[in-house]
């Protein structure tokens, strides 16, 4: 594909950088911007440029934040002895959607990846550990997706707390809300089995 | 979906008026520029910007150039005389590619459109009859898509290029090269049949 001009050319290159964009759907954005008004590219350029430049992250758990601590981390209706440990703010997102959850999170940055060179030191591990040797924290909730390196990201940080006897767990896996049961994959509808949950008058939820 | 930072707001709100791009991929967009070195959200905005400020159309065809007439139309080799109308940047490209054609390009920057607010004002199409008028062009094929839009767009300039009785074509609807009869729709497979062409000896392309 041969551009006709070196600035539409060094546009298209930058936007096909990002996840999931190639070069078509990038040479698609770049003529929409030229069409629409000027102050339009110029607010979505500073829009990212101070986003990248002035994020802050909440001190405690890594959250993306305003504040030097997020509002979930300082609401004191939130009970800090359970901690949900997660890979992004994305999955806070989630979990703060269902409503369920009320306690605090620890966003880890990433899930160890050795393929993609991601060690334990580049996520925030260290810290979580730190907090739970304070002594205040009473479950370790592990809600990290279920894949070889949300697994290993899982078992790293388990043997890293396991001295200090406090509760861990893992979100449960099973057959989705309103899914069927014949299109499940094996692995997932054999965990549902070995997980199998008491039914008394319906489930709790 | 609430955003814990007003920041991140402000991106995702800007990235999501991009077509195409709702507020959960502009989102993911977001997160993956905040895990990238700053340098490359800088890069991505100063080629937006650079390029929405200094974008320069061709003087003659309305092309997307880095100087004042691009390089097809400055280019002695090309056949002056005949001139094919496209709707953007996008349509040259793909008619360039074919390397069949070695005429010149006029772009009009969209079609006619009255449901979104699109007149003949709009367009480039006043700078086409101008160039029809000067006497040296000796056929124009219209090459817009083949919806309501693009006819619409088609018939327009025909009624005011015809007193000049140049020659006037639109490219072959028909059944794409590989594909099956069975699957084509009946506007396209009729057209094809009414606008059959001569068989001797095999096709010529």
């Amino acid at each position: 594909m041969e551009l006709p001009s070196k600035l539409l050319e060094k546009a298209v290159s930058e936007i096909s950088q990002l996840p999931g964009i190639g070069k078509r759907t990038a040479l698609r954005l770049a003529l929409h911007l030229l069409k629409q008004p000027e102050d339009q590219t110029q607010m979505l350029s500073n829009a990212l440029t101070s986003l990248r430049e002035n994020v802050k992250y909440c001190k405690s758990c890594y959250n993306i934040s305003d504040n030097e601590i997020c509002e979930i981390c300082s609401n004191p209706n939130r009970d800090e002895s359970i901690i949900c440990v997660v890979e992004d703010v994305r999955d806070v997102m989630a979990i703060e959607s269902t409503g369920i959850f009320n306690g605090l999170y620890h966003v880890l940055g990433g899930k160890i990846n050795p393929i993609e060179g991601i060690g334990p030191s580049q996520l925030n591990i260290s810290t979580l550990v730190d907090k739970i040797n304070l002594g205040e924290v009473r479950e370790i909730i592990f809600a990290l997706s279920s894949t070889m390196e949300g697994d290993t990201t899982n078992f790293y940080i388990y043997k890293q707390i396991k001295d200090s006897k406090i509760k861990t767990s893992t979100i449960a896996r099973g057959i989705a809300v309103g899914d069927e049961l014949e299109y499940a994959d094996e692995v997932t509808l054999g965990r549902s089995l070995i997980n199998r949950i008491p039914y008394e008058n319906g489930l709790k939820i």
